[in-house]
């Protein structure tokens, strides 16, 4: 029995691998009607900030996995004293828990990576604008996901909220800030790429083809597989950095890598720096579902169970994954008939969430060999599953 | 809601689906450990011949499909009294129940099969023999499937048992036997096939290209996706019969359409004949799940709740699907370090049941560009996990 600890849809679509390879799920679901709580019969309810609630959980699985990277350090501190089997485990959870920690580590390993600074105060700040200039970028190091806990800073003030936050977090040793802001240059990016990879306890690992997230306002809005335009040379460096952060983070199961794809530019020779890993499959990765021969949500259920890893490669030259976002309209199954009759070969798939505005309720995917019209049909099913067009 | 009565292997790779599409399913099952009811979160235990359990069931859901062919006439009547949907409907399912009554259907609608004939007395095998020659193949109309209920016959004599049988079940007026024995003769084939199809309540159908089953001792072990060496008219042809059969049937759903392929015989100008209809997902159609754009179990939910039909075509120029038979070996779970370490990129499908021999465990599909070296990597990743071979 794997267990996974948050019941979203990541959790969800794990469930299709586990029923092909007759591995049982349970899930430890926020509620009785969350994702992956509707097509896994074992659910039960629970919270996974609560320790008892979490290590009764875990006494039933042989092995523990995780839908978000929110359990609480002392909670997998708990798990980890019961002999719980963790992927990915506690030691490499924490960086992807933790940006600073992450950008210290990855500096320590020389990673490619954006400049940064931890700032207390606003002269910290100002001491790192002298360095890379405004406007600059700010995030919270705990707890912000799809732009949340990100801001744009154009003068030190922009962050007098966030320093007087830093300040009561420091003092009682929680929240977000307790370590202090997280600056980063504002990088001039082109595009922005991500490197999923695999790795397993026996250390086997496999990486997918790079690919590009699209990205507005902070929120992915589709990705391709793989990458355009990207050189061979700057392909494997890219995938080189992901393997070895995987194996030196110790990371077990699916580990994705944001990175800024940037041009010809002096100060950024590598071509690429890294933006933040998520140690789970990634909405970066579901194009792999219908798009590669073994999908992100088998290949981490394979690393957690340390059986070998599966074929990663594409099954079409492109593959396009477009996010489907809550709108306006709350009923998304209405529009099932149009999109399936204009393009039978799009995939639909949809989590069972409530529709909120700008909430990822599904995802589209199409393949195929011309990435023009594969693009323009995974966004126009994304769009009218969302509501933005009616035709 | 979507109801599937019977929770075999066939309910249980709806889920898949169900999962991306986001529709609930629930299934009848036989018991609470029934392949089906270990991965889908409603699954209550009923038996499919208790007209007011299955009644009852039926009520929860919008539309009701099935696992299997073995739902009682006088259930489904209750059923469709009680006002439900049903795909397929009662109408067409008592064919696929009744190889008698097919036999006279296809005869009627001219579509190319066997000579046969119903026999209840010795002199009426005699007579049927006198036209066709001995040795021909005895079925019994009811309740055959896997090779059960098929005879070789080589004399009349040999059929003396059922005779007996069917004058009891005539008598009572249930029974396999109680139409007769219904004899076929013994096709000189060279190949089987099978065509699936899919339809709509709408009217909209879809087929995939025709496969080729390989059968050992009236088991299929092997499919074949598409069917080597198969001109393109023989292919059209065949496809256009399953076609046919559907529409003029009504069904709704999956059907599949088993054929004899016989070679340059003057007797046989077709180049095949139908052999037996299944509908519902099928065996043959099992490669779909990782070799077609749309799995045949998409296809049926897609069908049975009247959405327009997904594409059928095939990722891959050749995909082979293996049958993982029971075997001597209780536990196949040990085998999959072996199997995935050989083979990274052949899919394993186990459907959570019970080892016994010759029984149906799971299967394995390998798509690729060579079929000598597909169909030789899924038999190899089958017998491993069924014990044949263990390196």
């Amino acid at each position: 029995m794997v267990g996974v600890i948050g019941g979203g849809q990541l959790a969800r679509m794990l469930q299709a691998p586990a029923v092909a390879l007759g591995v049982q799920l349970s899930v430890l679901a926020e509620s009785p009607d969350a994702s992956a709580a509707l097509v896994i019969p074992s659910a039960p309810v629970g919270d996974h900030t609560d320790t008892e609630a979490v290590c009764r959980f875990a006494q039933a699985c042989d092995v523990i996995t995780f839908d978000h990277e929110h359990v609480p350090a002392d909670v997998l501190d708990a798990l980890q004293l019961a002999g719980v089997d963790m992927h990915p485990s506690p030691a490499a959870l924490v960086l992807a828990q933790d940006k600073l920690a992450m950008r210290r580590r990855l500096t320590e390993m020389e990673i490619p990576g954006p400049r940064w600074a931890a700032a207390h105060t606003l002269s910290d700040i100002d001491n790192f604008a002298a360095l890379v200039g405004f406007p600059l970028i700010a995030k919270t190091p705990r707890g912000g996901y799809d732009g949340k806990g990100v801001r744009v800073v154009r003068r030190s003030e922009d962050l007098s909220d966030w320093l007087v936050a830093a300040e009561r977090d420091r003092h009682t040793g929680g929240g977000p800030l307790r370590d202090g802001i997280l600056l980063e240059e504002l990088v001039p990016f082109d595009h922005e790429l991500a490197v999923l990879v695999a790795r397993s306890p026996s250390g086997q690992a496999a990486a997918w083809p790079v690919v590009e997230t699209v990205q507005t306002d902070g929120i992915c809005t589709d990705v391709i597989a793989p990458a355009p335009d990207l050189s061979p040379e700057l392909a494997a460096a890219a995938t080189h950095a992901a393997l070895r952060i995987a194996g030196e983070l110790g990371v077990t199961g699916v580990l994705a890598v944001e990175m800024f794809r940037v041009g010809d530019h002096p100060a950024y020779p590598s071509g690429f720096l890294v933006n933040e890993l998520a140690m789970r499959p990634h909405n970066s990765g579901h194009w792999s579902i219908d798009g590669a021969v073994t999908s992100q949500f088998e290949q981490h259920l394979r690393a957690v169970l340390d059986l070998p890893l599966g074929d990663p490669r594409p099954v079409a030259p492109w593959t396009v994954m477009a996010n489907v976002l809550g709108g306006d309209y709350p009923q998304v199954y209405p529009a099932y008939r149009h999109v399936m009759a204009r393009d039978p070969g799009a995939k639909v798939h949809m989590y069972g969430k409530g529709v909120r505005p700008g909430r990822k309720i599904g995802h589209v995917t199409v393949s195929g060999a011309d990435l023009t019209d594969v693009r323009e049909r995974a966004r126009h099913a994304a769009d009218y599953l969302q509501g933005v067009i009616t035709e």
